[in-house]
């Protein structure tokens, strides 16, 4: 599946004033241009990640040819602000309930786990810059169309956006074997729910901002769940405590 | 992911007799040779699925060259009796826990349910001899080893499994979206919990059969959920239930 490319110096440093969002850049390993410094800047300034790679790579890539130096790669599903999701949640009049994902790489999984923050009520997902599917097709299609109706954030630095949440009254679980069975958890109220990745967790610090860590109970042989499992279990174990009367 | 094969006439009504477990048999559209009349009868009492297909597509197959106008495809790994599930249970004196699959094609969707299944402690999994997945190398993969510790049995008849099963005392749950939601029934005790495909559901004779349907809250625009992540969401309202004190 083709990811939208953005090719050329100029063209890339205009995508990202208009306030496009800008999943990865590809840029020749050892330019020094000036132009190139300028796209250096705005990636920073936008937290999108930068890879160095070769000209034959660089030329391997581009569909027009005049690549310059750079390629952008870019989302084919809008992002959302964050502030859009917490909208959302007033408009309902219901707590807000966001699912925080760190470092889910699958787009499968991705595209499944926001279909069930969907289908759970969730009033939106959010992901961070780097190390992150973004939202292209694939993502779409495993979504079942959920894409469309759920409010997707890409943000640069998940524990500072949870920093910002808590403000807003958020409590935030994080899923993690070592925590407390999410049953025996209260999970009512405004709840922001943490799941990393199927190889490597959540990370340390993200870890650390939370208020609670849960874990699924697991009986047999087998010590993980698919992540996207993992997600529908806990946001269901939510959904229930949220509708207990 | 090449499936194990076995060709030839006499190769494939061997295999039937010694009791290996074929997923599908591929014959030649319109022979009429006797030895393939036995293969038919072989299939027949297995309840193994035959698809006809022409030469130039059995030729395509073979790994031979010398197919006789057969080809099988076994299952990789071994499946279970249902008696071995039933077992595995009473040695570890809980109630059954069963999870039945009505339908399930898509091998990705089978391995993780088969991973679920085992994280919730469940004593094994029933899938029909038609219409499903069979354990590939992709199933094994997608249940990260689950397969090698949960039993699998693949049986010719699922309303028979299950009319069998209640005699030993389980409930059956059917997973439908027009059930009771899930946390209002009773999901405790010996239990078959039993879940259909994605396009379909479970179908009209199996949930029938069933006597309880539940079904998982649904609260956003999309009307359903990866059939992996259901399957995974319901499995752990049982382990809820099953471990309230």
């Amino acid at each position: 599946m083709a990811e939208n490319r953005i090719e050329g110096r100029n063209a890339v440093i205009e995508a990202f004033r208009s306030g496009k969002t800008i999943d990865r850049i590809y840029m020749l390993d050892g330019a020094k241009e000036g132009a190139l410094q300028t796209v250096r800047r705005e990636a920073a300034k936008h937290g999108t990640p930068i890879r160095y790679v070769s000209r034959q790579r660089l030329d391997q890539m581009s569909e027009t040819g005049r690549h310059q130096g750079v390629i952008a790669e870019t989302a084919e599903y809008r992002y959302a602000e964050v502030e859009e999701i917490l909208a959302k949640a007033r408009e309902t009049g219901e707590p807000p309930f966001v699912v925080i994902l760190d470092g889910i790489e699958d787009p499968h999984n991705l595209g499944a786990i926001i279909r069930t923050a969907n289908a759970a009520g969730a009033h939106g997902v959010i992901i961070p810059g780097d190390r992150a599917a973004g939202l292209t097709a694939t993502v779409a299609k495993a979504s079942a169309g959920a894409i469309n109706y759920t409010p997707v954030a890409k943000v640069t630095n998940l524990s500072r956006t949870i920093e910002q949440l808590k403000k807003e009254g958020l409590w935030f679980v994080c899923a993690d074997m070592d925590g407390e069975p999410m049953t025996k958890l209260s999970l009512r109220g405004p709840i922001g729910l943490v799941v990393g990745s199927e190889g490597n967790g959540v990370g340390r610090l993200v870890k650390s901002k939370c208020d609670m860590v849960a874990s699924i109970p697991l009986k047999g042989e087998i010590n993980s769940l698919n992540a996207s499992v993992a997600a529908g279990v806990l946001m269901y174990e939510i959904v229930r405590q949220r509708d207990l009367a």
